[in-house]
């Protein structure tokens, strides 16, 4: 028995789409790739839609907001509503609010993240670069720290600096100050570069470190980003298909929350890595193996198609 | 039978200066802090260099060249001779020239670093603010990578950016380039300070997450930097002693190299720390506990002085 997720193909699509209800479907790698719709991916959702599935957008990227993603999907063709886009930010906002949290957040982040959290009333710092201008020491005198600030949130920032690290170690060296982060993504991919485009979880393992202690995870693969929508749409697990293109996020969630799950070849992983896990005597590695694969997510257009012909 | 380190008092100090021929000691928080003397420590390095004991400034902090190292070493009253400075980027330097080395080093750093390459004739990228300045994506357009660069090593650096961690990153994603930090130190200590001074540490952890391996590290706890000094002056491990305020670096060094140990509580390591460790069950916690401890190095002035007077 081969542990190789199976090869969504026609012999299979049956089965396939009578075990969910529910779609929740990662963004980039699977849907597009930056600003660049991916093959027929658009097509592929909309189908899916077409047949009566729910549809959600789960994403990790924290720098935009949940009206900025409806904007994106709609340029690129997919059917989209607010309700339906699932951010690491907007977790992020849903958890403080259900801890009723009434200080203010300093963030490291973009304006994905301070738009989640006016949406739900909560203050914050403003998100802005802060280089260091003068002498690095210099700083003890400089830094004053806001006492209204009760949590730091990393998130991704391209203006990371020095100033930004110490006011976040420092606040967090308060111990009941709270330690969030959208999500640990290593990297992003990019297409055609020898460039490496880092990703938030570098930033967020520089803090960890100087904070010597772990953030809360908002994106995948904890489980936090299941509990927010599946306590507001009422989704059951078993009924609920994860699609994505990075297993030790997407996949890795998906099977921590016992959602079915489909792997597209289309962004990290490739069907090298596929094979070296299930080739692995790690258990962990198998964790990373979902149901089914495809090349890119646009092939199931053909077997959706080819499915009505039949 | 109590693992804590013994008191240096009048009743050991025999047996202890009998032990040793050379002393290795650390220089923040035990001879310094930032730019003040710490106490009568230069009096009691001095009085053991009185006493024959050979002497080496052993620091992991990257900023300074040894030269800018011995100025400061005479201005806060200590004697010393460049010879026996002994920083992490001058470890660094010789490290790339065992091997070597015939490409150039990306820094992520100082001019503590760029000069100790320098001395050994191996070129680099300058140190230089990187701030983003256009749009965080647009980096994969304008950064070019220099392939002359065959090392990338990190060390404190008050302007780290994003776009530093870009390059680093894309460097060593190619298997081939070396990786090497300075020193892997969380933090610095602040006196009378709510901030917390992030070190070296978080900036290179932050690089290993995106470039998905580990460092080669030159600073303590690394022995490296025991085997650089000890191959130019013949130093005996069983006769020499290591002087540190860091456990986790310091006396995690000496125990590493074979060295004697003594911990001084002026700096990050605090009674309380050493009485967890020796109660804790975790046999990794009992390296971090050295054979002696003091208050302070000064403390060292009366116990030699009284030893005069019996």
């Amino acid at each position: 028995m081969t542990l190789l997720p199976r090869r969504l193909d026609q012999t299979c699509i049956e089965e396939f789409l009578s075990s969910f209800d529910n779609v929740l479907s990662d963004c980039d790698g699977v849907l597009w790739y930056g600003d660049t719709l991916l093959g027929q991916a658009n097509e592929a959702l909309n189908q899916l839609r077409a047949l009566g599935k729910k549809i959600f957008y789960v994403t990790n990227n924290s720098t935009k907001s949940r009206d900025e993603y409806v904007a994106k999907c709609k340029r690129l063709g997919y059917i989209a509503d607010k309700e339906e886009i699932v951010s690491s930010s907007y977790v992020m906002a849903q958890y403080l609010k259900q801890l009723d949290f009434n200080k203010k957040v300093y963030i490291i982040g973009m304006s994905g993240m301070t738009k989640e959290l006016d949406d739900v009333g909560i203050g914050h710092s403003e998100v802005a670069p802060e280089p260091l201008t003068g002498h690095v020491f210099d700083l003890v005198d400089t830094i004053k720290l806001d006492p209204e600030v009760g949590a730091v949130a990393v998130g991704f920032d391209g203006h990371f600096s020095f100033p930004k690290i110490m006011r976040a170690a420092s606040y967090l060296n308060n111990p009941n100050c709270l330690f969030i982060c959208t999500n640990t993504d290593e990297k992003f991919p990019i297409e055609n570069s020898s460039l490496i485009f880092p990703g938030t979880g570098c930033l967020v393992k520089c803090v960890e470190v100087v904070a010597e202690r772990p953030p809360v995870v908002m994106g995948k693969p904890s489980e936090k980003m299941f509990s927010v929508i599946s306590d507001k749409h009422q989704l059951k697990p078993s009924r609920t298909l994860m699609i994505g293109d990075r297993c030790n996020t997407d996949i890795l969630f998906g099977k921590n929350c016992g959602l079915h799950t489909l792997v597209v070849l289309s962004g990290v992983t490739t069907m090298k890595d596929l094979e070296d896990w299930a080739d692995s005597t790690d258990e962990e590695k198998h964790k990373l193996l979902a149901d089914y694969y495809l090349p890119e997510l646009g092939d199931l257009v053909s077997l959706l198609n080819n499915r009505n012909i039949q």
